[in-house]
Formats: C-alpha cells, structure tokens, sequence
C-alpha cells in the first residue's frame, strides 16, 4: 500500500509521451499482441490528458513545452479539456476544493456504486445499523459485494483483507479510516482478517532501509492494534517477515508472476525501463493475500475462501489485476469495498504528507496540539468577516472541519444540524472547529490510551502465523 | 540454471529489432541516462550480429527478411562477418564442430583465462593435484580466483555456491560436470557449500506445475547427493521451500531487486515486455546466495564471507549483474570458475535436451542403453573405411567419444596416447567407442548405486537448513 511519489514537471511529463509513442509505434510495427498495444495506447492517452491538464496545452511531438509552463487555470472546463483526477498508488490530485469526483472515478475504474440498497441489504444481513461510513457514502464504490453478501446468506462466509504501506511511524486519523471499517466489519460478520504491512515496498520505493521499514511495521502494528481488533480472528504480517516464514505465501507470488506481463504493470501502474525489477514484480506480493491459501495456517490450505478487501480507492489498481488474474490461476477474484479520501487540514486538494505534522492530526497529537492545528491550518468554507458569514452562511462541502466530522462524528442528526446552521451561517468557523476539537480530543486520548496497553507481546501474538478461531 | 528456449526465425529477429531500435532513438530522445542506453545499444548491436548470421543479410530496417531466409553458410568467413558464437543462460550454439570458440568468449564476458600458473597455485595452495577438469582446461575462466587464494592463504576462508534448474527427472552426464568439480573443490579446500535449485525459475520459464517442478527439484537433489558431498558441510535447498523459510534470504533477494533496473535485465538477459514479471525479477533470486548472510543458520549473520561459484560459463550473465550490484549494497564481489560445455552425443553443434534420450547418457541408463547409444550415436571423427582411417588417422578434436573421455578418463597418458593412436589411425573409431563405453559404464553403474542408497531421510537431512561444520 503506497502513497505518493512528488511531482512530476511538464518536461519530465514530454519526454515520458515520447518515449511512450515511440513504444506504441514500435510495438504496432512489430505486430505485437493487440493486448499489449492497447494497453500501451491506454497509457500514451492518459498521459496526453496529464500532459494537457498540466501545461494546457496539447502534446506534440517534436515540441517540448515551454520552460516553466503550467496550467495556471486547470480548473476551469474553458479549454474543452475534460478534467480528470489522478488517483493511483502513488498519486491522488484534484484541483476540485470538495475533492475528487467519485462518480466519475467509479466510471473509469469500472466498479459499481454503493447504493442505498446495498447498505440497506448489509443492515438487513447483519442486522446491525451500517457503519457512518456506509450510511455517508465514505466507502462509496464496491466490487462484487452482492455476491459475497449471496454465498453469505447461504452460510458461505468470507475473510477480510486490508493493508498499509509502513513509510514512517507517524500515523495521521486519515491511515485510522479503513481500519475503523475494517473492525466494524469483522465485527458484524464475525469473520477472520489478515492485514499486510508492505515493508518490502516502502524499501522499494522510499529512500530507507530494510531495518527501518520493519521497525514502521512493527510501529505501526501497535496503532492498528489499539482500533481493537480481535486477535483470535486477527492476522497482521510484515512481507519481509512472512515472505520468509511461508513457503505457500511465496508460492502464490510466483504463480501471479507467471501470470503478469511487464507491458500489464506498465499499463496500469505507469512503470518505466529505468524502475528497478522490485517495483516491477512487487504487485503480485500485495495481490497474493487476496487468495486464502496464502494462508494455510488459517484456512488449512483451501484455495477458496472469499475475500473482500476494505481500501482506499488507489489501492484497486492492484486489485483489478489481482482480479484479471484470479480466473486464470484457478482461484475466486476478491470483492472490494473502496474508501473516498481523507483531506489533507489545508484542504482537499492537497496532499497529507506524514512528513509535513500540519497536514493533518497526527496519532501522537497532545490536546493542545489538535486544537492549536484545527484553529491554525482547518480549511474553512466560511465567509471572511462574521458579519457575512451571519448573513451568507459558510460552505459546508469545502470546510475540512465538517468534512473531518463527518468521518469521526457518529451521531447522523447533529452532523445534519451542524450542517444547517453552518450552511445558514447561525454556526461560526470558531463554532464549528470547536465542535471538531472536543470529537477528536478524547477520540485521539482513547487511541493513545489503547496503544499504550499494545504491548510487544501483544504484537507479537498478532504478528505470528497461527490458526484463527472462527468458522467458514 | 537454466537452458534453452527454442529457436528464434529471422522474422521474430527482425522484429526485435525493430522494437529495440525504436528503443535506442526513444532513449536517447528522452534523454535518458548513458548506462540505459549504452545497454540498449549494446543489445541493439548483439541482435544485428545474431540477424547477419542467421539470415547472412545486413538487418535494414523497414526490409523484412525473405521467407525462409536462411544462412545457408554462416560457418564460413566469406561474408566478412566475425563468426559468434551465442551463449546466454537460455541458448548455447555455434556452428564450429569443436564447439564454441572459448577465447573469444573470455574477451566478450570481460572475464580471466585459467592459464597454467593458476592450476599450478591451486595445486601448490591445496597441496593435491588439480583436479582433471583444470588440468585440462575445461574449467577455463574464472573472475577473482587469485584473490580468493590470496585470502585462503591468510587464513581468510570462503564457500562455494552452485546449483541446478530442475526442469526434469531426468539428468544426463553433462549435469554432473559442475557437481563433481565443485565436491573436489569442497574436498581439497575443506569449505561449506550451498546448492540451489531453481524450482521457481523453471515453473516460471516451461510448461510446468509449481509441484512438478518442486518434486524435480527433490529428485534431481538425490542425484546430486550421490556424487558424493559431505552433509556436514552441505546445504542444498529449493527456492520455493527456501524463500518460505528464510526472511534473510528474502530480504537479500528484494535489496538485489531495489539496485536492478529493467533496462539493465533487459541489456543483460535480452528480456522483452511481453516476458512475465517473474521471470524480470528473477536474476536477483540466482543472485541471493552470493551473498553470505543469505545463510544466518550457516555464517551466523556475517555479510563478508567470499563466495566462489563454480558454474557453467552461460550462467555467468547472473553473476556479471551479482558482481555490478555487490559494492552497491556493501556485499564482497562472488568469485567465479567457469565450465565450457558438455557435448552432445550428435556433436558439439547440436544442443542436449533432456527429452530426447539419445542426445546423451543419463544417469538412468543401463549398461546396454550406454553402448547402445554410443555405439550408434556418438558422432565420430573417423573416416569413412577403415583402409582410409588407417591412412589419414581421426581427427579427436570433432570426435565425441574422445571428448567424453577427457571429461571421464582420469589418467592423463592413457588419454594422451589414445589421442595420437586415433589421430594417427592406429585406433579406431569402434575401439575408441569400446574404450568410452568401459570407462562410462561402471562410472554410471557406482553413481546409480550411490544413489540407490539416498534415503528420504538423507534428502532431507541436506535440505534442512542449520548450521555446518568447518572453520572460517
């Protein structure tokens, strides 16, 4: 599980297109397979659309731009260009303040939309209240729910896989999110989970070593631990650790790559000549937790265990490879259930950074400091003096303080009339960011609590391969 | 380990060489690093002499090949060309009855001839007589071979490392040429060893199960057990078992994969982007057990410990990259004894397969099947009739049977004066057949009888990872 890489400049972003059409070009005369050269083509045209989003104008070849050039409106429909987010593994960007369009996203990534009628159908087969984040469409997108929530009906359970990239040991309440779904569901479908820490990956791609992305595992083990998992049901494995530590794991990988061409990662992750092998083959280490014999500790060796898979939504390029393969390798694709993002405090069109404390409210925060930073840094949609804003309202739909509410407060009637009276400008931005402070204050205390109670012991029994107590 | 692919057509040829020119101008358009495209071009450049001698035209792009094109001479020296030979860990060929020219591939691998003086050191350093495959020069190259007895001479240790892709049960007389020069090795220098079988790589690269090629690995283990190596100081092991049981070794795979670029596997192995993900990442796996703390349970964690691999000279591409990333991650350089090839029985043209059981002895066959083989397909260097053999004498240096004898026949004057007795015609074709048929028949007989006597119990005593015995 990854997050992003930096930026890249509009004269990185040319020489990119070159080299991509010449590909295309070369793969067309040498009558390569129409697979590959379609998904070469898909890549040349994402970049067009990249390359005209970022300078505003169109790629030609022979014609690098100009320096310094950028899209200085980017976010106006004026160029006739349809504006498009980036969301990959490495890489989320909007220029829209509400974020990104997911309807849009759920068109181009080709899953299915969460409707009313699937949450109502999750309440009515689990016969408890959806989790707020079903009932407020912060998983918003799925793969194949219905028929997970079939075979369940007809007693054919399921096990949940999630995951983290552990690049530091500073987790921020937006790396909480799929956890906090994660524990609802195992909880309501009293189900077993495996949680992948991909410290192999975060030495791929960050400048770290071996050591230290296993220590961030470890670390960040301890945080996933005090969002109360069940460690009967529970497994939670470094990759450098299990890689090692079973041979069936490795036995997946391999079989995925056999299975997986470098032009179909190049497709669908953007992955150039000069990456290193690691990156190239690291895809099918995050994609083989999907099949459950990868876990015959557990699952005594059957192959196949339903899995559904809670994650953000640039985590599913994996996972549509992953499912591409499934069939092939004679094993059942796993279902998703995808997460919209959390906003970086400044707003959401920029980026949480973990290096930047700022950016958003930090698992180690004090009290006074989650005050100090909503005060400070919350993005706020209200109005600049509090004479317009009694008299205009405040926009709830860019204000980071209600949208952070509406990840964290649970109860549906005050967020609505937080939502009201902030729209009709009866609740000031002082007002609201009040309201968020004392939700996350002893939101944050309790989990700090929590993890302190976490310990190395208590790791160690969720980080070591064992049966889990449940039954399929 | 690995051999052979298939043939490539010329029209196939002509089209990587469409893709990879593509390849040049796009990197150098790009503006790329000069490493990638000095790669890019130096296999830019190995295809067009590949193109010249398999079509015996110039590649000119835009001007496919003729159908059927074929060399029809590429043995002679008429078109200008400089005849090469090709040899990469999955083709070996060359149209010279000798075999190929092994000086000439000294000069293109960049590594060191074995000249009289080396035999001479090891023979003064170990106090025995070389072994006959270095006294023969069929062991002919090495990398860093004085260095390693240098530090052997200060009391500084070292291992050995070699190993086998299983692709099948069955194993000729060929396979063994690395096993017993290397227990000599182990005998005469008194060192630990460590044996792998890429049961991955040959499910990645054929038509095979991951079981399939895991019980070849088991299997061909037996044989290798047989030939006599000290359990106390031998650890053979499969990958797919390994990786699963080793973190250590896995970490050592992934720092490999982090210092490996795609352009540099593709240079180095001639991998293309329809090739699976699998088999890009693989070199490192080949690489890993270069590197001494790929065993903790054998070196107890130490990093420094000199690696020697003694190995056919077509697998040394994977140490050439072992050697370029070693420094980079702060690993001593593997040290290398290269073999030249194992003839087939047809001659030094043609390649062995493991399916075509008349292409060489295995190590299954009965006394009858030796001579039968030999009698009948063991190409001679004779003359047509006795009364002109007799007159012109053979010529030993096309003559398989005199060229098994110098991989078997231990007695250096016999071999001599077998050789000018067939040169001078006092010796026959079928009496040199009858010599080698004695020599092959109790030697395969007492390997089959060894082998007879590895147990279940024995494989797996092998195959555990622990510790050894020996003193660094």
């Amino acid at each position: 599980m990854t997050d992003s890489q930096g930026e890249v400049t509009p004269l990185e972003l040319y020489e990119k297109l070159n080299v991509q059409g010449e590909k295309v070009r070369s793969l067309k005369t040498a009558k390569a397979e129409k697979a590959d050269i379609d998904t070469a083509v898909q890549l040349l045209l994402k970049l067009k659309t990249d390359y005209k989003h970022l300078t505003g104008q169109d790629y030609k070849a022979g014609c690098p731009p100009p320096e310094n050039v950028v899209n200085q409106d980017n976010g106006s429909a004026t160029d006739g260009i349809d504006e498009e987010d980036n969301v990959d593994p490495w890489n989320v960007s909007t220029s829209n303040a509400k974020g990104v369009d997911y309807d849009k996203l759920i068109v181009r990534f080709g899953s299915s939309k969460i409707e009313k009628e699937l949450v109502d159908r999750i309440e009515k087969v689990t016969g408890q209240k959806p989790h707020r984040f079903l009932r407020r469409g912060i998983f918003f997108s799925h793969r194949d729910m219905h028929q997970v929530l079939d075979a369940y009906e007809k007693n054919k359970s399921f096990y949940l896989y999630t995951g983290r990239g552990p690049s530091s040991e500073a987790m921020h309440v937006g790396h909480l999110i799929p956890f906090i779904f994660t524990k609802w569901l195992q909880d309501v479908f009293d189900i077993p989970l495996v949680i992948q820490l991909t410290d192999d990956e975060k030495y791929l791609w960050k400048d770290l070593t071996i050591e230290e992305c296993h220590r961030f595992a470890v670390e960040n083990a301890k945080d996933i631990i005090a969002c109360g998992f069940d460690v009967n049901k529970t497994f939670i494995f470094s990759d450098f650790d299990y890689m090692g530590s079973s041979p069936e794991f490795y036995r997946n990988v391999v079989k995925i790559q056999k299975h997986v061409t470098y032009n179909q990662v190049k497709g669908i992750f953007g992955f150039t000549d000069s990456d290193c092998i690691g990156k190239i083959s690291f895809p099918a280490i995050q994609a083989a937790p999907s099949f459950s014999n990868s876990f015959p500790q557990i699952f005594g060796g059957r192959k196949d265990v339903q899995c559904l898979i809670p994650c953000a939504i640039d985590q599913d390029p994996y996972f549509r490879m992953t499912r591409d393969v499934a069939p092939r390798i004679g094993y059942p694709k796993p279902a998703l259930l995808h997460s919209s993002f959390f906003p970086a405090l400044q707003g959401a069109q920029t980026k949480m950074s973990a290096s930047d404390a700022n950016s958003s409210i930090f698992l180690t925060d004090t009290p006074k400091q989650i005050k100090n930073k909503i005060n400070k840094h919350a993005f706020s949609g209200g109005k600049d003096t509090i004479e317009e804003h009694r008299k205009f309202g405040g926009n709830p739909d860019v204000d980071v303080s209600f949208m952070y509410l509406t990840f964290f407060l649970d109860d549906d009637e005050q967020l609505e009339k937080i939502k009201q009276d902030y729209s009709s400008g009866a609740l000031l931005t002082g007002e609201l960011k009040k309201i968020l402070i004392e939700t996350l204050q002893p939101m944050i205390a309790q989990h700090q609590e929590r993890r302190k109670q976490v310990t190395e012991e208590t790791v160690k029994q969720f980080m070591t391969p064992r049966p889990l107590n449940f039954k399929l």
